[in-house]
């Protein structure tokens, strides 16, 4: 009985197959230890700056190879989340759901100055043709960049696989962005999002940086820029360049819409909706009134000005690892008539969390 | 402006108190690679049964000490979560949310019969005067083990500390119980176990247990016999052993009210109420008329009956990992008017996972 109804539960299936999990990449430099470990006279301290709660220590210090000891303290009172980050050594897992590998996104990420032997990367891969594309391209790079300068090194690299597709995640943009396609293809994200999340955030991990692997350009300060700001969750504004005809130039233009206050409009819609129905934005079919960070952006405004937003998007989204502890996740369900990165922002707040926007500061979306 | 709205938010203070983890203790017997482990040609494949995905890595095997290699690969593609755990080598978390240290609560544990090396322990302790006596009693009992006999051995143990107070946790259990109480403590709880959850379930992880630290006395086969049912979530039923002064003799009582199906009823008083109310189990005041786990057991009827449910308890509660990684956690706000345990069973039903429980299946509660 319980064999059928796991068989005939599209879901549970969908989500058996995250747990199978084809491949992780992991590395460590073997450098200094972080601020936080601390040796004691009582017993052995480990030197991990990332220390993972369900790991079998081994020891590899010292010149003759020893015997893993019964018990290592992490000493973990300092770990911080502050909005000096650097100084304080907090340590950052970039999480990133990857259909396909853009160049761009990784040449971004080894441009980040944040120091990379405090930064973990996350990517959890549909186990599809596609999928397997941008795996093995991903993994050529993980390859040549931790076997690479030090300095650019990464703390460590997890890639998990997903036995089933996003779905309408490998069609193309206009496909995917059709309204009655977004609910699918937008829980099947919230699980990606969620699995990814559940799996990789450790004990020492102070932020969370999601990524989208279409993002390509952001300053390279991103993570510092971010955190200087203090606050639980923030969004940049992500845009997209692009050849604008009329100016024969390259221009800029809104990309993501998912970044908005909430409207008096928005909530009657949802009000009147029934119980697993969605509001979704940027459909001219389903006209909100929210007001939305893309048109906020104004370049001769301030460039640091932050908004509190309602709704936020995934594309470039800083979060402090206590709001995801205190479980805030992506809900795959209608959660007032929100899902995925929305519906966070609103569990989020739920959980007394604030969300903020940034209208003038960009990072920028690939253009397909 | 953000640093006030962190001083005056009280829960944000609560929240932040979670990432002060105080210390961590760890441990690895250095035995048996598992299945899942497969030596390739093409590169190092690390042995670890629990494979962290932000861990540093360091390799001691062999006799010469050597540098961790760039790329480490783990091959995770036999991790299953099936009705035969111990044939499969699943691991388990075992994850217990620790205001008092019972003597009892250990010694069940380590006589489970579920092999040791592939059972992970995580605890979270409130920064109290009685959590640091639990931490203190808890550690002495963690250091004995582990460097007891290596089949008693657990792969791992975990221990976070909280700076804050579960209200009311200290308190008697009158005062506990009381319906007032409730809902700041039971939000409380829920934040401590998605901290919990959130900072230790690993990628190779398959099934999580959940473990009341007051619960004493479990069958040894506990985990093997909840798997066995291969079912999303299970619940035996939580007793409790006293002595009847009618009978003179010890004997046996329900203990936890928080395993139901949900009645007309106790819809409708959730549909009357404001939308941050919660329902709650086993109050004379408030009359859910919902069937309880509780009132079903039968001595003479089948040990092995099982019953699908709407809300469950998390005395002890085991958990697929999968349910955990789609999203599914404790909602320490009114979710559907329901919070922490019975609203996890609520969230994991809008995710399709099914919650059953073991009427006539007994686990104990320590009788205060």
């Amino acid at each position: 009985m319980s064999r059928s109804f796991r068989r005939s539960n599209p879901i549970t299936i969908v989500l058996a197959a995250v747990l199978c999990i084809g491949f992780f990449v992991f590395f460590f430099s073997g450098s200094d230890g972080p601020a936080f470990t601390k040796k004691t006279g009582a017993g052995e301290t480990a030197s991990s700056p990332l220390s993972p709660p369900s790991l079998p220590f081994r020891k590899s210090k010292g010149n003759a190879p020893q015997a893993a000891p019964p018990v290592v303290h992490y000493y973990m009172n300092n770990i911080t989340t502050s909005r000096t980050p650097m100084e304080n050594e907090e340590s950052v897992l970039i999480l990133t759901p990857l259909a396909r590998f853009y160049e761009g996104y990784w040449d971004n990420l080894l441009k980040l100055s944040y120091p990379h032997n405090l930064i973990s990367l996350g990517f959890i891969i549909p186990k599809t043709k596609e999928g397997n594309a941008a795996y093995a391209a991903l993994q050529a790079q993980v390859t040549k960049t931790q076997s690479g300068p030090k300095s650019k090194r990464f703390a460590a690299v997890s890639i998990l696989r997903q036995d089933t597709e996003i779905p309408l995640q490998s069609q193309d943009e206009a496909e995917r962005h059709k309204m009655e396609n977004q609910k699918a293809r937008r829980a099947a994200m919230a699980k990606a999002r969620n699995s990814l999340l559940f799996t990789t955030m450790g004990p020492a991990t102070s932020w969370v940086l999601w990524m989208d692997a279409d993002v390509v350009e952001t300053p390279p300060t991103l993570i510092q820029d971010l955190a200087a700001y203090d606050v639980p969750i923030i969004v940049p504004n992500c845009f997209q360049r692009y050849y604008n005809e009329d100016k024969k130039a390259m221009d800029q233009r809104p990309y993501d819409f998912n970044n908005w206050i909430d409207s008096p409009t928005a909530r009657e819609l949802g009000a009147k909706m029934g119980k697993d129905d969605i509001l979704l934005e940027g459909y001219a079919e389903m006209a909100t009134y929210r007001s939305l960070m893309a048109y906020m952006h104004d370049a001769s405004a301030d460039p640091g000005a932050k908004v509190k937003l309602d709704g936020v998007g995934g594309a470039t989204l800083l979060v402090k690892a206590e709001v995801h502890r205190d479980g805030a996740m992506f809900p795959p369900f209608a959660f007032y008539h929100l899902i995925e990165t929305e519906g966070f922002a609103k569990m989020a707040a739920r959980l007394n969390w604030e969300s903020y926007g940034l209208p003038n500061y960009l990072v920028y979306h690939y253009n397909e």
